[in-house]
């Protein structure tokens, strides 16, 4: 979309603003304490658009959670630090930031460097080749850069102050998770958790119990997370607290295949795999059976969750053809991390990361089974007893404490974690040579290794059952993020009858719309008032949500009002015996009677007939939409 | 309860103990970060618990939020500090806490006198009649006790620290607010919300927009909510962390009546008037109506809300005779308040605040529009002009200069913000003795006004309409706590078939259970199992979730396992072509066919048809409960 120039940048920012202001001007979301001139990165979701969050969440929590009987958590967001110590957020959750030197004001680094480059690319024309390719490297590899090479670049180039033109600092790494104090006495720091996830992890052993000590299991968790972000951008995408929707699904690191894999895997959609992006080739069409069958996707599992995550965004509203499937590059992913993809969907700011489906093998509990000292493990009982090679590692103690004296310890410890490898290339040494340098870290030496020291040796022992770390599947949900895209997926224009204006309208089906239905009284008058109430009455009863509108507008500005809303269906009350239902995009009506109309509107929201089935049913041709 | 001495503490705390020991075995919650040693005060939900929950959130959104056309909105936790000054939390959202001197450890100074006078009156059988009235006295008065005379009492009564013996310090303010730094400069302080209503009050303008600019309206939000206790206590009942579901009902302060309130009036329940409690009589059952019409629950809306909330409490589940509406004593209410009344509920631990519904007059909006400047007011347009009878007040600018020279501007403010009763004085005094003292608490000195230097009088006006500020009444549940106390008041236990143990079941009606039934195959064999299987799947696409038992244990401990849980219906695949529905206390079933299976448990836990009504139509005297 960059690529398109300049005049599609006009055309998307206008876009972009469009929607924006429609969404704000009808309370989707405002910035929160507007009255005291609002916060940074913090937003209120007034009613559609808590409707809207509501509905997304409840739609989540039945294609996931209910259909693939997941054990739903709900943990604190106030975490205690070890926590996150453990996990790596309290060493590595930071941004490299910069520092005006006279004003203190903060920018993240990464941003001005990025900001710099795009600018000098689009609007210097003397730039030489060699200069642009420079930059266009720097924007491929700004993710990787360290602090140093960050900040080398910032003096090179001499950015300074985006808005006083002052010096920088050098950047310096900050952390983004809110701290906060646990309790009074100042001395038990705490954080707002930066994801559900770790809420999952250190009860892991408690799941698996009540999952009958049985895997694969899922466990999920919905709720807020924090992220103190150093210059928060782009509206609701990039802010400082916002829902996910975590998935953690526990599997046997041997076994990745599911067994409903087979529902997903003639799904074809855009995937974008790290050879097609490194090949400089865009996204295409895949069938997902043929990605997990060719490699492309690493497991079956992991196949299954990308055909779900489609199949639920899709559902949504979000258009497939702007929804991708981005595997990780190489340098992208942790070290641990044996896939990653993330479901991007393209917006007016490009394509924005809302899902991330990543396997993260056995990190996380082997994480926590570290620092806790509780073993977080999975047993796989065998049926009978299995015949196992296993090496042994015997120090001699006594001759340890001739040798090492107060030492005796540590060599011990040493000698006894030593990898299968090390042991066996020890054993062989001491075999051939009689002696071996051996290096103790705790101790910060090498010391020597007799024969009499320790016996290694493989001895075969019968087991009744594996233990072993289960690996983790990972999808997480941005929340928020998927709205934003979906608000922008579902507006569009169209002229108002008389011409003179655009009107605004948003197309969510209904599983997602806010309201489900307006019920208007054609004209102010008693006995149509009455029958609004009596339907309105139906209406709760059967948990549909609408809205009334007694206002005697003309019934066309109410349809406006209602379509930018994003109702699907306005019911317009013009006799006391039926009443028309109108639908939003097609503006077609039909004729349904009084008793009938509620269980009309709510068949249609709930999916169980289509607005084609109530056509054929209902519709006379006569009936015309009035605006 | 207390009243009923030694022998029935034992049996509340052995009662407490069986209900804990099942939520906490069966994860309906544990102590957070477990594996780390856990954190006073922090809960997880696991999944029976974190579907309870949302069953109930479920439940209000329907009962509440869709019943009633509410406004819903969802705003961050994270809360700027201006936003709490404004309210009153910055400074005054505060415990007594005193210190260990020796170790630093932190107690509740009302905790500790509380904790003291308690054991005193129940242990010393020594106590004289004074001294017993004194200490009763004591814990009567306790929440009105200032830091003086709780530190005098501390002193007096020699109390130590609990652990250590210790003395401790003075009795000191410590702010009960999660303090934290938005964003990166450290210079913008931040708490999280102690509560959700503010992010209401402080979107009131937007919101009285969006509702066509007409009162009354309600909004309404769900979330977490954060409280820094000293030292938490009482298990679920005081956490660090909660979900709170708030309601502002925003309305005319001359019009308090309610459509609406018909449909509650003839409720009758347990109430604990102001002046019930005064004299010393127990709670009464008041029919609803009455309480309203003489005057005993202020006006029509804050009864409507208790009858609303009342029938939201019976509905869940909570036992109707220990649920009591009780009135604030003049002493607790806020000055501002015009009438509040608790829901409370009585468990093991006494009877517990659960809902609160106040009539917090104007005072939150007005607050945030004095700090804002934005101004947070309702306006009546009047059909035609009312004339009206103003007081004007107008100095006279150049005799006051000519009198106060440089104090001119403080004299004139100080006579523009006079109120109507002292302008009638001032004016009376200067047409009978020409001039009169005043005092400027701006300059703070009195000044000598003549009659000369001001006009007061009253002039007919013509007014369009009135501008003020609604008042609110605000329902707000404490969702964890109301959530506690339905755990207690579902728990039974029974003697298993063979009468060796007792067995725990959960009462929860359909609509709270956390798994709405359970399928077993009555023997391990491939035929039951798919039929299991295929009832599992018309299970999940009618939305109903349950839980699958395929192990080869005896039906009676997998009827037992899945009572512990609540689940009311269980469904024992024995036949191909029908199976067994049993409900979980009466233990009887029905014979079903395998197609109809999944829209009769629909049909009765959504409450559509009763379980009499499927016995009346299913049962066959023939069918026993096979434990």
């Amino acid at each position: 979309m960059a690529s398109n120039g300049h005049a599609s940048v006009l055309n998307r920012d206008a876009f972009r603003q469009a929607v924006v202001n429609t969404l704000e001007r009808r309370l989707f979301y405002v910035p929160s304490f507007k009255i005291y001139g609002g916060v940074a990165g913090l937003y209120d979701y007034g009613p559609p658009g808590c409707a809207v969050k509501s509905n997304v969440l409840a739609f989540w929590r039945q294609h996931f959670v209910l259909e693939e009987n997941m054990l739903e958590v709900d943990c604190p967001c106030v975490t205690a630090e070890i926590v996150l110590k453990a996990s790596g957020h309290v060493d590595k959750f930071t941004d490299l930031m910069v520092k005006d030197e006279k004003t203190g004001t903060c920018y993240r680094a990464d941003h001005l460097l990025k900001d710099f480059c795009k600018e000098k690319l689009e609007k210097d024309a003397n730039i030489t080749a060699d200069k642009a390719a420079e930059l266009k490297h720097i924007l491929a590899v700004l993710d990787d850069l360290s602090a140093e090479e960050l900040g080398g670049k910032i003096k090179e180039y001499g950015i300074v102050a985006p808005d006083t033109k002052n010096p920088l600092s050098d950047p310096y790494p900050f952390n983004l998770m809110f701290q906060t104090s646990i309790g009074p006495s100042g001395l038990s720091p705490g954080f707002m958790r930066p994801e559900t996830a770790q809420g999952i992890f250190v009860n892991f052993k408690d799941l698996y119990y009540y999952n009958g000590n049985k895997l694969p299991f899922a466990a999920a968790q919905i709720g807020q997370a924090f992220r103190n972000e150093i210059s928060p951008r782009q509206g609701l995408l990039r802010v400082r607290e916002f829902t996910l929707a975590e998935i953690e699904h526990f599997v046997d690191p041997d076994d990745k295949s599911h067994p409903k894999f087979s529902e997903v895997s003639s799904l074809e959609f855009l995937m974008f795999p790290r050879e097609i992006q490194v090949s400089g080739q865009p996204a295409k069409v895949i069938r997902l059976g043929e990605a997990v069958s060719k490699g492309i996707v690493n497991n079956e599992t992991l196949g299954f969750f990308i055909g779900r995550v489609y199949l639920f965004l899709v559902s949504l509203g979000i258009d497939k053809d702007r929804l991708r499937f981005r595997q990780h590059l190489a340098n992208e992913m942790a070290h641990y991390a044996a896939d990653c993809w993330d479901a991007e969907i393209e917006c007016s700011y490009g394509w924005i990361e809302c899902v991330g489906i990543a396997d993260r093998s056995a990190y996380d509990l082997r994480a926590h089974t570290d620092k806790s000292g509780v073993a977080l493990v999975a047993h796989e009982k065998f049926s009978e007893p299995r015949e196992v090679e296993k090496l042994v590692i015997a120090p001699v103690k006594k001759e340890l404490g001739l040798a090492f004296k107060g030492d005796q310890r540590m060599v011990c410890e040493a000698l006894e974690v030593m990898s299968e490898n090390e042991a066996l290339e020890m054993k062989a040494n001491l075999e051939s040579k009689g002696e071996v340098e051996f290096r103790v870290c705790t101790l910060e030496k090498d010391v020597t290794i007799k024969k009499n020291m320790v016996t290694i040796s493989k001895e075969k022992k019968k087991e009744h059952q594996r233990v072993f770390t289960p690996s983790v599947i990972e999808p997480s949900f941005g929340i928020g993020r998927i709205i934003y895209c979906l608000y922008e997926h579902s507006f569009y224009t169209r002229p108002s009858k008389t011409g003179d204006e655009q009107l605004n309208v948003f197309r969510f089906p209904p599983l997602v719309a806010p309201i489900k239905c307006t019920v208007f009284p054609l004209v102010q008058n008693q006995e149509y008032e009455e029958v609004a109430k009596d339907i309105a009455q139906r209406l709760t009863a059967a948990g549909i949500s609408y809205k009334i509108d007694m206002t005697g507008t003309s019934i066309g500005k109410r349809y406006a009002r209602t379509d930018e809303l994003g109702v699907p269906f306005a019911i317009t009350v013009d006799s006391t015996s039926s009443v028309t239902i109108r639908e939003r995009d097609s503006k077609v009506q039909i004729r349904v009677g009084v008793q009938e109309v509620a269980s009309v509107v709510k068949e249609v929201t709930e999916g169980h007939s289509t607005w084609n089935d109530m056509l054929s049913k209902y519709h006379t041709p006569a009936a015309v939409d009035e605006e």
